[in-house]
């Protein structure tokens, strides 16, 4: 074993190891998984290909930075690589870009700054994260994707110069990109395919309270199909109408990043890497974590893709830990989701009830509307829940809450109810905090759940 | 069964029925209680005795009235005794008070507006909450306790007359007194016999932080014992000092009220009624609900006693679905508290780190500091985040939180996971929601439990 005083501040660390651990993509996972495996193996030697300028970075950010909340694309980054490199011994090849994998002999060939590599790894971590669907565009000058912080500043550049803009796509980043530009002061179209805003979020009850806020901002066209984006993206053709504007950010999903592995590792049914709970590949030595990467749903025991930051970080975690020595497990996701829309926050854990039915579970649910506050505390705002449970076991499937207080916390109390198998009797149960400045005595989720039980 | 259309709007119902339900205290518990079993039995007879005007009223809320924020004392009220009486048929009895119960021949004798009453039941509901603990005192024209709200109009119109207020007490009640007369412009002296204040809902490194907190406004008193309190409340020696006051709020607690049913019914080892799972007491058609009863520790599985008002209010609701015929098991208690000074919330769950230990378990805990919202987000706050678990099942026992956002959601996510003896690793696997406005990417408590994971 190597002291850490041995080292010397270069920019590349030689360690004198028995075994490499290489990490490919340098956001949540990658960094999270080098991390850890750093603190269980403090001599192993560790490289990490980033192909952009930004590690540990933070997409989630991107609406933010546009919308003017902050200015320096530094804060995108949890830590810089220098922070990776000096502080945690983490070979970070930043703008290197992985041209190809060889599995079997535990190879991976790179091309960047250091011109080409080719490095032999004892473990390897693909973290290569998400990337944005793309549409069929005539040119493209004009159509932008909000993905990757590395291009925020470029991003926000063109955005601020334009005034009318067209967002497809009424998910969690369109409503997001909606809010930040309207903050902007832009004009903004919203046009989505659904039949209200975040539909892969909320069911309709509470969807529509989010499209009726968010069109008093915006022009929401909602159940448009796009058939055509032209000149660059600045007209926009629908089956419903025709759009003329200065710039289209297409915001319609993303797909797991699996290009460098496709056909090589084992990719499970919705497209991203299959692995194991210990988050391993089909080879031994080789495991996946991030975006890229399948898991399974806990509520229906199916395999599901959540490309979520927090996710990611765990899964990283739990990669690192057994290239570590210490055996994780990952125990699957439950697709809790939250965003804002100015005053407004939404969250949702579980199953939406149309995907409940789907599963093959008999769904019930409840919706109320209560108040955030005591009856006499002044302030109170309007907080509208919904909870999905099933029939025959009487478990709890799924939770939404749109309102403008204390809906995060709500949610984390409900993705642990329903990690668990929590029955609507025991998250009635559940012994809420009570606070008259920002809850009520009969806490909204616990009156939706008593509902639920009644009927 | 009699129609509800076949009811007469008068003040109290005649009904033909075969059973009666007499509830002895109208709070939350008992107007759970009884409305829950009017839902099961439309046909039953109701009758509650309440000793005040005020029928499901919020003890909770007096600090907030006495604060100004809000002026009609009829909002202590979730539904007035006219609402109880008109819409739920049952026969609220205000200003009558129960003077003696005689368990063997099912009978309640009563005093109030109707007279002297004497009425049978077949199911009883002992309902009659807490009362604040007292302390001795030479006269107590000056002696203010905060605890029914059907005294708050006096309270409140005596208390804003004077300028100079002892507050002895630096619990949950204590502390509220403290922010609610410190904004009112009053000089407060607040004396404390424990090491800090809110020292049974936090441990000691939280527990500073809003001692230092309240001590910026208010004139702190750290384990000073208060020896006497005399002239009617205008001077309290304590074993470190004296103090000239105009008017003292004694804050020490509360305690059980079972004047009722003393030698009657079996009391637990806590002071308050022992009931089984039905909570029902050691007569069968007698059920006890609420601050008068005795609970079980969830973590600990020993009797308990937690006198907070969700708690009562399901404590009736499961009382009145046994006597409606419906059965149903109330689980026990995990101590949920939640309160705020000024802008810091303070949260807890479960265990204090002593108090585990002196339940037998072998306590481990981590404390971090951390902010509220993404790096790169305006406008973060510090959130304190300790949590407590045992060595030995790595069972998480406690969680207890100080900050200035969102700190209730995750203390009732922590309440879910206690109650369902999540471990370390369980409860490091919340899917908790990630939104950079209010939270990050590895959220405080995670960031506490990983802390504590590793150790």
């Amino acid at each position: 074993m190597i002291l850490q005083s041995q080292y010397k501040k270069v920019f590349l660390y030689k360690i004198d190891s028995m075994e490499k651990l290489i990490v490919i993509g340098g956001g949540a996972a990658g960094m999270s998984a080098s991390s850890k495996a750093r603190r269980l193996k403090p001599q192993m030697e560790i490289e990490v290909f980033e192909a952009t300028k930004m590690v540990s970075h933070a997409p989630c950010g991107i609406p933010y930075f546009v919308e003017g909340l902050f200015d320096n694309e530094e804060l995108f980054m949890t830590y810089t690589p220098e922070f990776f490199i000096e502080n945690r011994k983490i070979n970070v090849r930043t703008n290197t870009k992985v041209t190809e994998i060889d599995l079997n002999s535990r190879i991976v060939y790179a091309e960047g700054k250091y011109g080409k590599t080719k490095s032999e790894y004892d473990y390897l971590v693909i973290s290569t994260g998400s990337k944005p669907k793309r549409l069929p565009t005539e040119g493209e000058d004009r159509v932008f994707y909000m993905h990757h912080p590395a291009e925020a500043v470029t991003l926000r550049q063109k955005l601020w110069s334009l005034n009318t803009i067209a967002i497809i796509g009424g998910g969690i980043l369109g409503v997001e990109a909606a809010e930040a530009l309207s903050e902007r002061g832009k004009k903004v179209i919203l046009i989505h395919h659904g039949k209200y805003l975040l539909n892969k979020t909320l069911d309709a009850e509470l969807g529509k309270i989010i499209t009726d806020r968010v069109s008093r901002d915006v022009e929401v066209k909602i159940g448009e199909a796009v058939k055509e984006i032209k000149q660059g993206g600045r007209t926009i053709v629908t089956d419903k109408g025709k759009y003329e504007v200065e710039g289209t950010i297409v915001a319609v999903g993303v797909e797991p990043n699996t290009e460098l592995v496709k056909g090589k590792l084992l990719l499970g049914e919705t497209g991203a890497i299959k692995v194991d709970e210990y988050m391993r590949t089909n080879y031994r030595e080789v495991y996946s974590a991030g975006d890229n990467t399948e898991s399974v749903n806990i509520v229906t025991g199916k395999p599901y893709w959540v490309p979520f930051a927090p996710v990611a970080n765990k899964m990283g975690y739990v990669a690192g830990s057994n290239i570590g020595g210490e055996p994780m497990k990952f125990p699957g996701v439950v697709n809790t989701q939250i965003t804002k829309y100015k005053e407004y926050f939404v969250g949702r854990v579980g199953l939406q009830e149309e995907e409940a039915r789907k599963y093959g579970f008999h769904p019930v649910s409840a919706t109320i509307s209560g108040k955030t506050r005591a009856r006499y505390y002044p302030g109170a705002k309007d907080i509208h829940v919904k909870v999905i449970a099933d029939e025959d076991t009487k478990r709890v499937l799924g939770a939404q809450i749109v309102g403008e207080e204390e809906v995060l916390g709500r949610i984390d109390m409900m993705a642990a109810a329903i990690m668990k198998g929590f029955t609507i009797e025991d998250t009635f149960f559940i012994e809420m905090g009570y606070l008259p400045a920002i809850s009520r005595v009969w806490d909204p989720v616990i009156v939706a759940i008593r509902k639920l039980m009644r009927d």
